[in-house]
Formats: C-alpha cells, structure tokens, sequence
C-alpha cells in the first residue's frame, strides 16, 4: 500500500475524510473510518471528476460520499461544505459558487463573506399532522418532506428535555418506512433549538434536512408557511445552522472547518479485529 | 496556535493521539479526543522528558498520559506499548529494552523479534471467589488484583453469548469499590478468549490487566496457579495478547500500530460545542 494522504474536516461535529478517489475500495472507506482502527469519520468523501464517473450534471468535481459503514449516500448538507471547501483550498475549484455534482443532482454551494458557506438543500413539503412517542410522551408534529421525511415536534421546554433515544413513530401512513425526528423550541424572533434523532443514525449532532424541516414548523407555528419572511438561526447539539425553507429551494448556511491533515502509516491497513465494538 | 505534529497510534483498537509534551492542556486534550470536533482518540500520550517533571524514576522518559476526559491516567498496557513504539520510532530511545517512567512507577518494555512489545505489568494476585450478576444470569469468578482489581469469571459458552453491558457486581468486599468484569472461556492448551468490562469505561476492545486477570482464573482452572506453565494466548475483541500471569511480573505481549501522522489545521481550536453528545 502506498503513503496515502487525508484530510479531516467537521461540519457541525458531522466529520469526514477527504481523500483522492482513486481506486478507493469500500474495504478500505470502512477501515479509514474505524474509530479506533482507523483516522475515524462519519464517512468518506472522495474527490472524483464528473467526467470519471460519466456523470452529465453540469459541474467539474463529483462528490462521491461514503458512509462509515461502506453504503454510499446520496447528499449531506454538511458533507457538500466540506467538499466545497476542500476543493477551494486545494485550488480545484473556484469561489464564491461553486457546482457539486451529487448522487441526488447538482449542488450549487456559495462562500459567504464571513466564510459560511450557502448549499440549496431543495424544496420542503408539509404532508399533514403526524405522531410521536417519545420518552414515554405523545408528541403530534408536522410530517415534512425535504427530499427524505421528517417528523417535527414544536414544544415549549428546552428540547433536551425529551428523551429522544427511541422515538417511535405512530404516523401519519406518509412515514411508514420512517422518518428523522426532530423537537423544535422557538427561543425568539426567527431562532429556535432544535434535537434530532436520524433514521438509521439515533441521535446526532447536526442534521441538514433536519433543520430545514424544522423551520419549516417553526414558520409554520408562527403562521409564516410558505411565506417565509427571512432566514431562520437552528441551534443543533453541534453548532448553529441559517435556514431560509422553502416550497422550491430552501436555503442552509453553515460552517465547513478543517481539522487536521496528514498521511496513513506505510503499511497501515484494516484490522481484521475493526468490525464491530465501538466504545469510546 | 501554531501548526502542531501529531502521530496517532493503536493498540489492539485503544487508540492514542501522542504528541510533543510542551505546553499541553487538559483543554486541548479533551478537544484533540474529541470523536467528531477533533482528531479523535481514547487517550492523549504525551512525550515528556523525566527530568522535565522532575521525576527520579531510572528512565529518560515519562509517560504522561492523559484520558479523552481530562483526567490523567497512571498505566495502561496498550499505552506504554504504543509510547516505547514511538520513542523508537522517533529515535528518542534504542531497544529492545527501553525503561519508561509512568505515574505507577517505572516499567520496560521489550521490544520482540517479531515487533511486538512486552511490559511487564507486575504481580497478580488471587484475592477468593465474588459473583456477579450479568445479563439475568449469576456467575461466580475469581477476584484478582492486578494494581487494580478485577472478577474474571469462566464459562463454557462463546463469552459473545453473555450480555457483559451492565454488569453487578455482588461481592467479595475486597471489590466493594467496583471491578473490572471478565468472562473467560477456555478455548483450548493455553488458549482463552475473553470480553471485559471495564470499571468507567464499559465494554472496551482490550485490557491488558484483564488479560492478565483471564490467564491467571484459567490457570487456577486447569491447577496451573501460581507455578504456571508458559505463555497464555488470550484473544479479546480488538485482536490477541500474549500473557504470562505471574504472583510478581506478569508479562504482556501485544501489538502497538501507526496508524496515521498529520498536522493540525492552522487555526483549529477547541469547539465549544464538542461536549457531551457521541453518537458515532
């Protein structure tokens, strides 16, 4: 195995590494992101040229996303940031809009002037009223579609409150294969906090979706759905998020940090005994 | 903050982060283990010359070693294997044997012709029987200390089969102040398999005073204690330790891997949003 170079990147406590796509096998993704095997990461993000993939979206650079468990993912709000500053950094790409092309379309990601960066997360839809049981407690929220569905629960405590570890969904027959749950507080004028647990993931530190979805009923609480006055501030467990939802292209501006840099020990490679545990 | 080296390390999946000792922080400890905000880690070695901490152990370097929360730790089998590793490595000391000095005194570690490390971990010693209740089942084990104490308890079931997450301990008074929890299954001529639970950490991949507590209950099972008869092989979830239980200097064979060396990013800084919440 050749001396392999990696960066580290967080978006939101969300982190990746970034690696050259090439030749890049799932074994491998699954061994890099090992916590105590590995660098450790929620998953990989492989930097491939739209042209090497044959992929026709519009845009120079394809971001291949792997999560740390070797499925491939379609987008990440925080993932495109990363991406997105990786490639300026590295001087393969161009601010202040620079195109992603995605496994769920292209991406149009923009540098502000205070170094956030601005990604389309796409159209947000209300489905209806919809029912959660969580830590012993009946929630009712608002079933949203934001590309993948959500349940959002506007309540009056401070969110970590609730117990979120288990949610279990009771409906509405829209989420039946499930949905990401999210406990939304208002704090004030267009700023709320916000816990969510992901399908798949249980509770994580930041979720994109999420905090659009969230929006979403806050605005609709306040009766500004779909006519959204103005960017919404998303507390997350692992930062702040800017929302602007939206019917056809809601906006989320966030933070993309990079973390370290380096290269994998000659003759790193995966632990026959990395599958599995993990404790820390 | 300057451009800062760091190498990360593994043994049998306890991963270190070690680093130049100068002007580290407990801050910048927790932030640098941080899972998802920071390089990641189980532990922070930090490279220390004795005479620096004005210690009068025979040994040119001190272990400092600090865990992902803060605190300092005295020993750890997996760490002084990966510290002796990196002072070679670095060409800080020369083997095979190098002396280490710890915050439980001086230890040494060898290095074996085949790369893996031996460290004497002192003596073992019997203390009577205790029971502990784990999974809804009673098991009855041999109390050992090893500097610390443990319960190693042997089954004749694959120890997968016994639910080690939240064990009870019941007794003897000599562990009053909590235990180490071992189940131990004899696979074979001087060949176990072990699960540990470790005092504050819970289920861990490795622990290397467990190991020497799982050989030391196998070999009172098969009336090899205290006059054992050579080396045991104990495989635990992160891989395989060699163990040779001793009432005086029990050794421990093990590996210490590279797994990485970067640079931290100019500019990373502990996150303020990097406590509590670790989801990966």
């Amino acid at each position: 195995m050749q001396r392999a170079h990696f960066d580290k990147y967080e978006g939101l406590g969300n982190d990746f590494i970034v690696v050259d796509g090439e030749g890049f096998t799932k074994e491998r993704t699954v061994a890099l992101c090992d916590r105590h095997f590995g660098v450790g990461g929620d998953g990989v993000l492989r930097v491939v040229r739209s042209a090497a993939v044959g992929d026709n979206q519009p845009a120079d650079w394809f971001m291949d996303y792997w999560n740390a468990d070797g499925s491939v993912a379609e987008m990440c709000g925080n993932g495109v940031r990363v991406f997105v500053r990786y490639l300026i950094e590295q001087g393969l790409a161009r601010g202040p809009e620079v195109a992603v092309a995605t496994r769920a379309g292209m991406r149009t990601v923009r540098v502000e002037p205070d170094g956030l960066f601005t990604v389309d997360m796409g159209g947000a839809a209300v489905l209806g009223e919809g029912h959660v049981s969580v830590g012993g407690r009946l929630l009712t929220g608002l079933a949203i579609s934001v590309g993948n569905p959500h349940l959002a629960c506007v309540i009056d405590e401070p969110v970590e409150a609730v117990d979120l570890s288990d949610p279990r969904l009771l409906g509405p027959h829209g989420l039946n294969g499930g949905a990401n749950i999210e406990i939304v507080r208002l704090l004030g004028d267009h700023e709320i906090e916000m816990r969510v647990h992901e399908r798949g993931s249980g509770l994580t530190l930041s979720c994109g979706t999420g905090a659009v979805a969230a929006a979403v009923t806050a605005a609709t609480a306040v009766g500004e759905w779909p006519a959204v006055q103005g960017e919404w501030n998303v507390q997350v467990p692992g930062g702040r998020l800017g929302v602007t939802p939206s019917a056809t292209a809601s906006l989320l501006t966030g933070p993309a940090e990079i973390v370290a840099r380096g290269e994998l020990a000659v003759g790193w490679a995966p632990s026959p005994a990395s599958a599995g545990l993990d404790t820390a």
